[in-house]
């Protein structure tokens, strides 16, 4: 046996026992076999991960393979699925960049019970890492981008700008700011989401490239518009946070553009209110006939640059 | 809409239509969503490819993305999978790479009818792309490494030793060597496959390390012992084509060690052995009690060094 499938079998296999059951067939075959129940859905994401791109290059690379995992996870979370599955394809430099982004990846499956199902493990100048995620929900539930309806609330769970603020810190040298925690430590939310759908969701996405590009992909697939109210992005404790560590312009600027939390942003009707409420969930405007995404201020629409993350501008 | 966001729909969405009757949601929601029909079972598998590792950096970026589709989708064949859906996770070194990789990967979709059905486009400074492939299948009728019995025979359907052969052509300068485009045309045995599940082979394979290693997983997965036998590979069409290109000795070692030809290998009682014949399938030995893989030659173990590709040797 080489170097190569001794490190997958004691890197990850013999960490990570868990095992679906609905798994028939899984790691070290050519792919991996699953049954799936009748009258469910198979919900599948895959999201990539660079160094120097998607992490800083000084970053610990444990926390980074962690954090790309759990950023996958959150696909899951904003489907409203439960999370059964991932494959990995982890491109390392060295086997010791293989091994350090393995103690990260075992964290992630090991919290959230989920079953290392394949992968492949290359080696690349860049490290790299590659993660599909797989789970299942109850067939037509899926919440989706494009169920908005107007006269809909526009609610968010999650923190919001706090990851991007952390970065800046982190760049700036500040390794222990304030808000690193939140870019360093992702935290899909797997739980909220599954209430979301169970509540009856039909709207519902994740906000990885910041709140207003990501509200205009919801305005874009239910063909409406999303107003986004200032006073009540005011009023999230995340806003509180970031005036803590920086100025009130930067801290709404962080909160419109800021990516990386993995807050579900959501859609309701208005009879829904209370019960999402008791969840945490803050509601941050409403769904109208028409197109784009506005941000109002005192009853008006109000400028704000929209530059949330692209990665080929 | 940012140039990312619009580099999806006009590179991938526009140019790749085929939707697979069992997709609920796909491409632009944070995943997608499928139904698998009763009895069926979900096939799944990852492969990473990356610049400098899995294809040359002069090799045209279309070429070496359509390769890494295809060498994906031979999971799939080897499993006896139809292929349905693909998850591409593409990390390009700027816009321009981006658009000749997709050039690559639309061509592998509509070569096969497979669903694009979600993925994730990021900047990296190394060229590299990941497929995610899935599949269905009749419950329990996969293709494993772990199901080979003690008398079977060992076979082989596709070329062998001739993509090694061709990838050092390309390194001599010989761009258009006779085995160069047997390492730069993939061509994944999916209907070979398909008709060996329907045969009611239990054990397969592809060759993708080179078939003295990928032959030891399966004696290790059956645990029982994989006899070659060097006269028989001597009768192969690609043994033939080497001598063309090389000596008898280097012959032998490219179908000993070299991968990337994605062969089929698999094992199948002598009762099958007419209608494999007819598949255009070669005998190559024979599955013993006892563990490891042996070259034989004129009745007795022969030497021979084996080599497979290691990542992180």
């Amino acid at each position: 046996m080489n170097n190569e499938f001794k490190a997958i079998s004691s890197l990850f296999q013999q960490r990570v026992p868990f095992v679906h059951a609905l798994t028939t067939l899984a790691n070290g075959d050519d792919a991996s076999v699953h049954q799936i129940p009748g009258g469910m859905e198979l919900v599948i994401s895959t999201d990539a991960a660079v160094s120097g791109v998607h992490w800083p290059e000084d970053m610990p690379l444990d926390i980074a393979a962690q954090r790309a995992v759990n950023a996958a996870l959150s696909d899951l979370a904003a489907m409203g699925a439960e999370a059964s599955w991932i494959w990995l394809a982890i491109m390392a430099k060295d086997a010791s960049c293989l091994e350090t982004m393995s103690n990260g990846i075992v964290r992630a499956c090991l919290d959230f019970n989920i079953e290392l199902a394949g992968g492949d493990t290359v080696s690349s100048p860049t490290n790299s890492i590659n993660v599909t995620v797989a789970g299942l929900l109850p067939a037509n539930t899926a919440m989706k981008r494009s169920a908005a309806l107007p006269g809909d609330e526009i609610w968010l769970v999650g923190d919001l700008g706090l990851s991007a603020l952390g970065l800046e810190q982190w760049f700036s040298g500040l390794h222990q700011g304030s808000c690193v925690p939140a870019f360093t430590t992702i935290t899909p939310l797997l739980k909220k989401g599954r209430q979301l759908r169970e509540l009856g969701i039909k709207c519902c996405m994740d906000i990885s490239d910041g709140l207003m590009q990501d509200a205009g992909h919801i305005a874009s697939a239910s063909q409406l518009s999303l107003c986004i109210e200032q006073e009540k992005l005011e009023q999230l404790a995340s806003y509180q946070q970031l005036l803590e560590a920086t100025d009130k312009n930067s801290a709404l600027q962080h909160l419109l553009n800021g990516g990386e939390d993995y807050a579900l942003l959501f859609t309701a009707p208005t009879s829904s209110r209370n019960q999402l409420l008791k969840l945490g969930a803050a509601a941050i405007g409403s769904c109208k006939k028409g197109e784009g995404v506005k941000l109002m201020f005192r009853g008006s629409e109000a400028e704000y640059s929209s530059k949330g993350f692209d990665h080929f501008a």
